[in-house]
């Protein structure tokens, strides 16, 4: 009766070339560039799995409570992306690193400007509590060379699994948290406590989208690092606490292997546990 | 130094696989099936393009004013879905017909419930202005033989671009909508005014993404029909003005060219313009 295909004219197979055929000469190249393959891809998930009339609305819904939710204090858009694997690989794609260099991670929502900066050994425990931990190691080149005047900036959750600012009034400002800097040795050290598993906010639409999906909302323990120092990469990343019961179902996918830590029995002194970590920097500006 | 394609663990090159192996076992098969065809679609895309992470955050900012311009009159994120193309995809997929029957096309934000049921040749237009029109054709099967007692529920926006429930207290409730029923030959004739276009709402963010991707909110002109009868597939359908500037721009991808309509100038009688469209209807349950 009628020819389907005319160009311009919606039609199931075409659908998303006329969709992209749409996008005016004067649209910036790059947006042009992610708006037509967002397209190209969404209507091949539409067509892959013949979504219905009901599922949409669904769909609809959910995107539409998952905006509503958010608020000064709550991003639970991130929150989907980090359960989808999307931070993480846009993470990952963003900072392709040689083989031996350390990898990244997701920045995560906790991290603060201004921490206290500390000379090496200081305890960014200020309130006590949960199970000590020395935190050691170096920050080399990849050439094995030390990297003195590298910064470390680090924060971790308390014994209870909360961050200060999730706290504030509980825990006092900048508990577990500090920024130290390396000199010729390249070596850091400081006290803490052996950081603890937390589960991301599991009450709006993304954690019931986990429980439907039969997944539990915990991220394994890890003690977060950005690592700078001038002429190299800066690194995100957290070390992870070996044997971790979540280390292969962190609900945002953050593990990497090469990011495990042992969290050995430390024999003595002050501290209970004693965690060795070398980071490995890539100089700015290599291929 | 690493092997980053440990199952469990993040990897760029195994990111899709390691988020759907984490669906769980109690996890309903269809929802299963269609996240895991969504991960897979994601990812491609973020690869695909290689998204920086300001996009992302631009991505983030995006879905989330989404969400929060939504309320109980305004749904952004059908909009969003519309003007993407994924709303025609959908009703597509779940509305396919063989050649000959009548097509549909997006039902719009615009039907109400319980408009005023009226004697064939009633004038649908309660409030006067605009260009007269008078809409004729007939119900058939696919082997053209009438359809008796199919209902067709019709309405459009008035001459300024306005559906009554955008303007009430401006517009008479039911004003250009009513419901006629077919007699024996099929027919059905009623009075109205020619539609005209209008732009779908764009102040809000999918107003300012068309914007920079070029594209004008225009839909072209156009009337609502649902079109039912005992036995056979309901039709949501419009018939389109012939020669309207938007025809191949419809801002929702809502043309189809079968369903554009000719309207002619009228000779003698009450109306200017005279529209005709016969609807063929498709038995339920056959293949
Ligand atoms: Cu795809
Ligand atoms: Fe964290
Ligand atoms: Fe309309």
């Amino acid at each position: 009766m009628m020819d389907r295909g005319l160009p311009g004219y919606f039609s199931e197979e075409g659908s998303a070339e006329t969709v992209n055929a749409r996008i005016g000469p004067g649209a910036d190249a790059r947006l042009a560039e992610v708006m037509a393959a967002l397209v190209r891809h969404l209507h091949a998930f539409i067509k892959d799995v013949e979504l219905t009339q009901a599922e949409w609305e669904q769909a609809i819904g959910f995107l539409t409570r998952t905006g509503q939710i958010c608020d000064d204090t709550r991003q639970e858009y991130i929150l989907l992306s980090d359960v989808l694997g999307a931070s993480m690989l846009v993470d990952a794609i963003n900072n392709r690193r040689p083989p031996g260099a350390t990898e990244n991670t997701v920045l995560g929502p906790f991290h603060v400007d201004g921490a206290p900066r500390y000379e090496m050994g200081a305890d960014i425990s200020l309130a006590g509590g949960g199970e000590r931990c020395l935190f050691e190691g170096r920050v080399l080149d990849l050439d094995g060379n030390p990297v003195a005047g590298a910064t470390l900036d680090v924060w971790c959750d308390n014994e209870d699994g909360f961050y200060d600012v999730q706290q504030p009034g509980v825990q006092p400002a900048f508990n577990n948290r500090g920024v130290f800097t390396t000199g010729a040795d390249g070596r850091y050290w400081f006290h803490g406590i052996r950081p603890v598993s937390y589960p991301i906010p599991d009450d709006g639409p993304v954690g019931q989208l986990l429980g439907q999906l039969g997944r539990h909302p915990y991220r394994p323990a890890h003690m977060h690092f950005i690592v700078a120092a001038e002429g190299f990469e800066t690194v995100v990343t957290h070390t992870f606490v070996a044997r971790d019961a979540y280390l292969l179902s962190d609900a945002v996918f953050g593990v990497k292997q090469s990011l495990i830590a042992n969290f050995v029995a430390a024999e003595g002194g002050e501290a209970q546990w004693r965690s060795e970590f070398d980071f490995v920097l890539v100089r700015e500006g290599s291929p």
